[in-house]
């Protein structure tokens, strides 16, 4: 296995790969401010719903530490309002928001211990969430597996991976998982215009870790279905609503019109605080757009006349009723989801 | 009006837009052999199944330039000779080997005129050719234009337009009759991948021209169907079969199936030689497979690890069952096509 490390906590420092030179060339970044990690969320050198809670919990440990109060009231106040600038870095991904809240919790358990231990508190958090991240995917990918037979093609969109995360991915988990299981799967994966996450992440790590893959243009996926060659499709997700609406990438709502139209399986692989039970449907959900030179200009190359108008939402919304199961660290959720999320709750 | 000239012939030679540097850079090739239009045919210098019809008429043109001999039979055969040469130039586009054909017909016509009257007899059928071109495509204009109502928006996929013909394009002349018409569209356009003949060629034309027009990427297309922002889809094509099935270029297979979910009209805009009624139905069209680079370089920048493997189909085969009409010259066709395309048969 080849795979590269997506991010790490040394030295009181986050430590990042940046994304967004892959796959030409492996390269990290440091941050040792909120700023920092604000900066590198947003500019997706980091990205993936999870890796962005796991990054974005690190990123209140280094906001704790610039914070030079002794007051428990004023250090708390000055706090909340770093975790709430952290959170407007994505404003789609729910694990975000996740992560910097049980930060913000964590530090408000006790007021009556120094802040010094608060912060040695919260460094211990955010270590706890970074490890749950790597034994909930883990678990995800026993779950995915479980749906699946020996030799089954899955096709994927976008990157749900371990760079999406911090070690085995929610949908790409499958991968690693059937590898250690010698239940050989092949793996096709839609390139995912505009930022091409799946050409550029997803058949890079896939391809390193010796997964069978073949990478497509996003608008190939449906000759390969009528062809019988994809006998699933597993993508992660950004949230999750209470009915359950999905919010991926751009383009996974057409995969899923695509799989239901050829009667193949759609599976939607998510941790549960991805679920946003706040949030009743897909209409809830905010979608980020992103400048129209993701789509005009592709590695500093314009492939587009200037002027031109364009529409570039980041995310769109799966309906429930293309979504065969939504799978989790908890177990297999099937319509109707108003119900079967339940289960998935938190008390 | 902006619009530039996709093709003309000038002095014995056929001059060729060269649409592969689109839209950063107009220039223009000269072609005085056979041996130089399939070159500029294969590598897409000239596409688009109407303007790959003409520019093969005036390749027969050269070809008969080029061969020496007064015999007629010599001569006949090594006219056909460079004519299947040249029909293998792209395997997918039928106009191509329909006008061989013509141009061939035309040569074989009368054996007892001397062979440099034949020379310009195959001139003047190419410049014919080429006049019903443009007659053509304005005539599906109208007839696309009589499906539609004022202000309605119209999504494409790649370019059936001006420069895939030689004037108002198949799927896009709807877009220039309407503007000479008063009958103000929108048009959305697909991207493309993984050629990018949308972003390139089909904005930069209708931008030019004047023409509402928003790009996206491939994948996008779903989510402005579900909200209602899209009124019919309309494409050209490179074959019809005779139940209707249509080969275009890929993504269109796509699109149809989402059109279909969102029940929004499909349209598809052709010139009448394109229905191959030889070809029963899809399964007989000959899909082309490109190199997978087409893939993992865009203008020169890789996007994908090295090594890893593509599936890079150029076109697709939309079933009858997705298309809400076959829009030509000679009328609007809907279905059962295997009746209603038979009117368009020359006897």
């Amino acid at each position: 296995m080849g795979k590269v490390q997506t991010l790490f906590w040394r030295g009181n420092k986050l430590i990042l790969l940046d994304q967004t030179l892959l796959p030409n060339e492996i390269s990290y970044i440091e941050c040792s401010t909120e700023k920092s990690v604000f900066d590198a969320i947003r500019t997706m050198i980091v990205r993936g719903a999870p890796a962005i809670g796991v990054a974005a919990a690190y990123g209140m440990v280094l906001a704790a530490n610039e914070i030079d109060e002794n007051d428990f009231s004023v250090f708390i106040n000055k706090y909340e309002s770093l975790g709430a600038h952290l959170s407007l870095s994505r404003p789609t991904a729910v694990n975000l928001h996740w992560a910097v809240n049980r930060m913000i919790n964590c530090a408000k358990a006790d007021e009556n211990i120094p802040i010094k231990d608060i912060r040695k508190k919260l460094e211990r958090e955010a270590i706890a969430i970074h490890k749950e991240d790597v034994q909930i995917n883990r678990t995800i990918g026993e779950n995915l597996l479980s749906l699946l037979k020996k030799g089954d093609a899955v096709l994927t969109h976008c990157n749900a991976g371990s760079l999406a995360t911090t070690e085995y991915g929610t949908a790409l988990s499958v991968f690693y998982l059937a590898q250690e299981k010698n239940f050989s799967l092949k793996a096709y994966v839609d390139e995912t215009r505009p930022r091409l996450q799946g050409a550029r992440l997803t058949s890079f790590e896939l391809y390193n870790a010796g997964v069978d893959v073949t990478l497509i243009s996003d608008n190939m996926a449906a000759v390969l279905m009528s062809k019988g060659k994809i006998d699933a499709v597993i993508v992660g997700c950004d949230r999750v609503a209470a009915n359950g609406d999905t919010a991926n990438k751009i383009g996974t709502f057409n995969v899923s019109i695509l799989a239901r139209y050829f009667n193949i399986p759609m599976y939607i692989a998510t941790p549960t605080p991805t679920i946003d039970f706040d949030c009743p449907t897909g209409e809830s959900i905010p979608i980020e757009e992103r400048s129209g030179e993701e789509i005009t200009i592709v590695n500093g190359v314009r492939i587009a006349p200037k002027g031109i108008k364009t529409y570039n939402p980041s995310f769109d919304v799966t309906p429930a009723e293309n979504i065969t199961a939504i799978v989790t660290e908890k177990g297999i959720a099937k319509a109707p989801y108003n119900d079967s999320l339940k289960q998935f709750k938190n008390n």
